[in-house]
């Protein structure tokens, strides 16, 4: 299994938190961005979109973070990660909506701007930002994890989203009010296997 | 069954355009959109991010387009539409994610400027329209649908696509150029229960 990413992306973390946590070797490809190799003849046929991560496992060629998520859950797991029921899977899929979307154009763009100068609407970004961790924290004061049910289960979705949260204080935002989050946080971090960003 | 919904939007024709497939029946319920009736204390209780389209069913609430997509396939269908198998749920889950991402940020942005005045800038998202497109195009010249190996299957991968290109035209986008993409709506347009996002 052959993983094609680049080491300072919360897309990217996701698929190597998610690799981790099931305890899955494979082989990293990292992708030199900064000289174009994502847009290179050979890249592009392994994603027309030119975007990373992208996922070779034998014949098996996935390219986007929660499409590699779910391929990874459902062929390696017990199918706890992954629900097959139409609620839980319906659950799981609106948290992953809301990495793809919410928390994309809002942490993940203030991360940009402050640490990396790319974009320039920090403090949208920033509002944007608490705009979606006030509705996470409010959701985790009565669960341990993102989906299924009342009290929550470990799932995809906490991977999926994970990762945005982990580089809030990078883009300027203070997680210090949202204890829930916090809490989530470290149950996260607590999981066997789990690896941060960059190593230590 | 009670779907929460505005009839000009692609996320809520979506979910119209699946439920008129699997012949499901329905209680629409309209939101005043205009007068920020999404924003209600009754509706952000359905939904805190006060999005539509928002699908009650039972005891069950659902946000987000893809989310209710998935759940109506795995509640109603008999698994055609979103497979359980690695590759085909990963597949299925890569042009979910080019339909969230890549088209709703060029083609539905295009759509929003050209017909409703909604933002600005319109060469910009007519560009990335086209790059989406030709993308598009080229895999549909060797297949049907869009997910599930060389040949493709219809899934909920089409369905999440398809109202991004229907809206095409009226985003001031030539879809004349591309043939394959042409022939893969006609298909679409020719299953049993297709209704388009306005009545006739």
């Amino acid at each position: 299994m052959k993983l094609n990413d680049v080491s300072l992306s919360a897309e990217c973390y996701k698929v190597r938190l998610m690799l981790s946590l099931l305890g899955l070797d494979y082989e990293p490809a990292p992708v030199d961005v900064m000289a174009g190799e994502h847009k290179s003849e050979e890249f592009l046929a392994l994603n027309p979109f030119g975007q990373l991560p992208v996922l070779v496992d034998g014949d098996a060629t996935l390219w986007g973070s929660h499409a590699v998520l779910v391929f990874l859950a459902l062929k390696y797991s017990d199918g706890n990660w992954m629900p097959a029921d139409p609620i839980g899977a319906g659950e799981v899929m609106q948290w992953l909506s809301v990495a793809a979307n919410d928390m994309q154009h809002s942490l993940n763009e203030a991360w940009l701007v402050a640490a990396f100068n790319i974009g320039t609407d920090l403090e949208g970004a920033q509002a944007r930002a608490e705009a979606v961790l006030d509705i996470m924290e409010q959701h985790l004061q009565t669960r341990d994890w993102l989906a299924l049910g009342q009290v929550g289960r470990l799932t995809v979705a906490d991977v999926a989203c994970y990762p945005y949260i982990a580089v809030a204080p990078d883009g300027k935002i203070d997680l210090t009010p949202y204890t829930a989050i916090q809490a989530w946080m470290k149950r996260v971090e607590a999981l066997p296997g789990f690896v941060p960003m960059l190593p230590n």
